[in-house]
């Protein structure tokens, strides 16, 4: 017996996937890590150009004016298109983009996504939106993307998102804040050079690598894991801690060691959950539009009910490194939007359930939720 | 500027691979892992069967007979082929079953190896001539074979050899011993279920076990290596020492630990290089046919003065597992056998730089290589 030919191959992996027990993880394509692999690039992205249709780079717009520019692999009608990613990215973006693209060239080659965990995302979204029809927001979601995106490349400047191995792109939309979830979201090509890294802003560095360092506590910590993501986990825990505790100075060594740390976080979601500090910073993103990474960090702050040993290691590590974590953000705001805040957080069902078990509403009632949302 | 067409896709991706500094790295299509995953296997190579065309189960002869065969989802015109590995695949094997299956099907829809190493290695290079032409041997080498091959999924039964995740597959030919590196051998999908590895015999679990765990010994000690192949080997090497040092007794967690040790010690390879046990058991190997884990042990085992704490950590895992390594298997060879055997091992340079450094031709000569030899 075969399968009726007229059932799409999307919708026939969405069936599959959903019927089994254990996630079949897609791997990005290619890797290459290493201090300068950078320079490789016009080597690595040949192969896909496709006659003349050009290779854009889509570049975190920190870069604008910077060296890094001048060390783009341009050729022919290669265009460099600067990402504002000073909120995290909106599908109307993406359609924006998209659809400019498609006006100018009509065919695009591919798309390398240079920046952090907002611009890499927003990179996954741009490929796939040139190849799908609609809106970005069509494809929030687990499983819904129709085809295979245009050629996409991902190469990380700052470390710790884990974006650049996910399967997913974190967006904005007019309903709701979800990925495009699917098996062509993944990259084809990652660039870990970890030299990109080296002239990122403290704070900021700080904030990113904690995204790696609070997702291992929440996932290790959980009830949802297997080995696989423990191993993962556990590595990019213990990389974490040589830059952030161990080391005296920041160095070369760092730089390299957060790279490797993000790379394994982003692969230990394959089998793990978040848990409070996610569930809670969900709440402060939607409202406030506070950014991810920062976002964690103001939350992780005040949960030493729930990861005692993790937040005081944290609070080590914020002194050690000389970082300033935001207080009273969430001062002077109206009921409402604390009650906004705890409906999406609360929403969470995973993660709460991860971090607390089955019963986790009779420890997390709303009235604690605000309680929490209140010491922010 | 744009390749001239008339370039194959393979010669450009080999010159181009050339002249990269850092490799990169193509990664296996998808990842599974769980305790049971196998019973996901008809839904996970459903998408990929071709009409009428069969799937073709390459397995371990060591399974004929067991329960596991009633487990494959066999389908139409499937075949179950059982892989005679007592000794390491030869060319002549590849292109004998590939023509077989030629012959039998005109196409299949793919080769699924169920094994040790020795399977994997045979179900890649099968599913590679199905589609280039010539003998295996032919591409013998690195960057050689020209097309794709046919589906390949990979589904290991003993853990250690890190086949699972690499880029060649290792062949015994007319000439060399060497594989089929190339973009193209990496499997599309591998399934890693520890239920599989339950029953394998003690010391031949052992055996592939120190593939991992002295593969990890000679890199980490070696000149060649960098942050992400550094990763990859302390979490391979702490996760054998948990299964074989610190356990007290085997048990479900020692062979999902085994597993995963496995696939992040095939990960390392990428950038990093083995050393002098790899360099002398590649003689023991070419001279007697000497399977490569009990190889490793049989040289590892007296080389205490390049590994002083792995070997002695070595021999603390032999006795405490209670495994015997063969001794004296050289006793009784010629003068012309021993210079066989010195002969291939000097010609594994790279190996020796990484081990000893760049002088190392003064520091292991051949008289001193013979009295190692003369030990084993």
């Amino acid at each position: 017996m075969s399968f009726v030919p007229s059932i799409p191959l999307w919708l026939k992996n969405k069936f599959l996937q959903s019927n089994m027990k254990f996630r079949n993880f897609k791997m990005v394509g290619y890797v290459v890590y290493g201090r300068g692999s950078f320079n490789q690039l016009n080597e690595i992205i040949e192969p896909h150009r496709k006659e003349d249709d050009p290779m854009i780079f889509l570049v975190d717009h920190f870069f604008k004016g910077k060296s890094l520019i001048n060390r783009l692999p341009l050729r022919g009608h290669d265009k460099v298109v600067f990402a504002d990613v000073t909120y995290e990215p909106k599908t109307s973006l993406v359609d924006k983009l998209a659809q400019q693209l498609k006006d100018e060239f009509g065919k695009v080659s591919g798309i390398i996504g240079i920046g952090g965990g907002s611009t890499m995302d927003l990179a996954k979204a741009v490929s796939l939106m040139m190849n799908n029809p609609g809106s970005s927001s069509d494809y929030q979601g687990w499983d819904l993307v129709k085809f295979p995106g245009v050629y996409k490349a991902g190469i990380p400047t700052l470390s710790g998102t884990g974006a650049e191995v996910s399967r997913t792109c974190v967006l904005t939309g007019p309903t709701k804040k979800l990925g495009m979830n699917s098996d062509f979201t993944p990259f084809d090509q990652i660039v870990l050079d970890p030299e990109l890294t080296t002239n990122a802003p403290v704070n900021q560095r700080f904030y990113t690598g904690m995204d790696c360092y609070i997702h291992c506590i929440e996932s290790l910590n959980g009830t949802y894991l297997n080995e696989f993501s423990k191993s993962y986990g556990e590595k990019a825990l213990q990389l974490c801690r040589k830059v952030f505790v161990d080391k005296r100075e920041w160095d070369d060594e760092s730089d390299d060691q957060l790279m490797m740390a993000s790379y394994a976080g982003g692969m230990s979601i394959a089998y793990s959950q978040v848990g409070v500090a996610h569930a809670v910073s969900y709440g402060l993103s939607y409202l406030l539009g506070t950014k991810h990474g920062i976002g964690n960090c103001i939350v992780f702050d005040k949960l030493e009910e729930y990861y005692p040993d993790g937040v005081k290691e944290f609070k080590f590590m914020v002194e050690k490194n000389k970082i300033d974590i935001p207080q009273n953000i969430t001062k002077g705001l109206s009921d409402e939007q604390f009650d906004t805040m705890i409906n999406v957080s609360m929403g969470m069902k995973p993660l709460w359930e991860n971090a607390l078990g089955r019963d986790w509403e009779k420890t997390m009632t709303r009235e604690k939720l605000r309680k929490l949302y209140e010491r922010l």
